[in-house]
């Protein structure tokens, strides 16, 4: 079982995954992430045996389990960096440092059982049920008592991590509630204190007001690059309702959800010729009573910078676009144009 | 100026440096880093012209500023992530927003004449007169009122950040004390009431017993393989003696450092065949009072994994490497091989 390390200094944790590698020499330089073309392709279509037994799709009436007819198809990652979720997490001392049993899930979410088209080529009725195994999956473990938390996350793109091109979104379970999270849900705690509201219900009537970050909204979403945009074109998917747990989504808001990944997803590919992307859903712990407090959002970054010595030091990004030049160029690209965006190269 | 923006949730800083980019659609996938070659490279002796003029140079008696001659040349950076540094930071609300202008130091310390030689590949000697220049710039802005940190970090390829080929490394003095640093610093106060002690000095003498994490030591350092390392292979310059400040290193010290500086990248490019890295100090704040309290040291994270959704989302790294064997492997490179080891791909 992977094993999470909790660093002495700053309470960070890390987890050790040695499964998901061969040996220390395998880190070489010409190492490189195995992207199987379609034929190898253990997602697709017909290779369904080629994962290990699907724990749940949407799939054509009469179709047997782990055969073609499915339309989602959701599965345990071969290589998990976390699980199993059957025992409590065993938590041990080892010298003056922490470890704690890597109990969870890791689950792949096959986006369709096409190879070649993600989210902005989808209709977006494929999108619209990816959203719903997001929330069906997040149900099915949501009584776990092991697992404290639940992400779902999509890495588009080689240099954004996918290490297989079929797209495919993953659900982590984990036994702790993750640093990033906990700062947030902090920061929801620390400002209701001072101003009696809820944070991002404030930020969701500045940027409306404001405009100049608005990407685009629909009725249950606005659509918008954050004020302190750690990336270029990084943009938060935040609901216009106050609410803690995208789980909870209504079908209509579900579906509403689903056209506003597919049309910034699809703003993206147009306007930037098909960037890597990460984008992850922050909702609230599984467990514990400050849930109601939160807000649920997305947040999207496009990977067109790296994170180098300075970031990695400080914790502190070097952004090079402004979030209004960002939200500006995504207003104006026309998803109707037969191919991406002129491109003009040039990053100093 | 460049503009440091505060997230109103979670309270951390990001840089809006426009300088360094030219506009929007220049972020198209197509774009790529430049690293010119040798022939075009402003870091080249003879190419002084191509860079700011030389703000300091070790360079031979008698030759002029910004021509050859030199060893080591430190230039202001020609896109400038921070400053100039002649005033005093100004912080603005813009609604519940607050911006702070990105007062500060942004210089390359470029590590020798020669484009294709970096640290593993350089005399120890000229390591040597690296450390001294990162002690002297540190020295020459001290005192500077408006500087609240000063970080020294290497971004060694392009894979890690290095937009310019030929080695260098780069000064930041910027206006606040940066997340990271705080949580150390708040570590180890923590620690220190708990304990009564250091917790770098326990890491020390904890890790000096155990020997499982020890990459090799000197006089002076102990190099190590922290016990929750982030990434494969990532390593720690640890000093033996109790020190705030790496900017205080008396010469012996220095040469020390730069032995294990050396060792260190020199192990990694044989072992590992020449991977791309970063690496940066960390010492206590500029100005205050804990400053004693803390323990600088380097950390060199080989850039050997993708930072994707889940670690992004989390701030938990996944590490498919136990520190123990990453560890051991180096110890056991053979420093004195002809070429760099021996390549095993298949990382899945």
């Amino acid at each position: 079982m992977p094993e999470l390390r909790q660093d002495l200094v700053t309470g960070r944790w890390v987890a050790i995954a040695t499964e998901r590698a061969k040996r220390p020499s395998s880190f070489s330089r010409a190492a490189s992430v195995a992207v199987p073309p379609s034929a190898k392709c253990p997602f697709c279509v017909g290779h369904e045996s080629m994962t290990p037994p699907e724990v749940m799709a949407y799939r054509a009436p009469g179709t047997q389990p782990n055969t073609p007819g499915w339309e989602i198809r959701v599965v345990p990652n071969l290589y998990p960096a976390f699980g199993p979720a059957d025992q409590a997490p065993v938590v041990k001392k080892c010298g003056p440092y922490e470890t704690m049993t890597g109990v969870g899930i890791h689950e792949v979410l096959i986006s369709s059982p096409s190879h070649g088209d993600d989210l902005a080529q989808l209709p977006v009725s494929q999108v619209a049920k990816i959203v719903r195994s997001y929330v069906d999956r997040y149900d099915a473990h949501r009584n776990n008592p092991y697992i404290k938390y639940m992400l779902v996350i999509n890495n588009h793109g080689k240099e954004a991590g996918a290490s297989l091109e079929h797209p495919h979104s993953q659900l982590f379970g984990i036994p702790i509630v993750p640093f990033n999270v906990r700062e947030e849900l902090d920061g929801v705690r620390r400002y209701r204190e001072h101003h009696g509201s809820c944070v991002y219900c404030d930020i969701l009537k500045t940027e409306e007001s404001a405009g100049v970050r608005v990407i685009f909204d629909n009725q249950w979403f606005l659509v918008y690059a954050p004020f302190a945009s750690r990336t270029p074109f990084e943009a938060q998917i935040l609901p216009k309702w106050h609410s803690a747990r995208f789980e909870t989504m209504i079908p209509e808001q579900q579906e509403a959800f689903a056209a506003a990944l597919h049309e910034l997803t699809a703003r993206i590919f147009k306007g930037l010729n098909d960037p890597p992307f990460n984008y992850y859903i922050h909702t609230a712990p599984v467990h514990g009573d400050t849930e109601q407090d939160y807000h649920w959002h997305l947040e999207l970054l496009p990977k067109l910078a790296i994170a180098a010595g300075f970031e990695l030091a400080t914790g502190i990004m070097i952004n090079v676009a402004t979030p209004e030049s960002a939200a500006e160029y995504l207003r104006t690209v026309d998803l109707n144009a037969a191919t991406p965006g002129a491109v003009t190269p040039g990053v100093h």
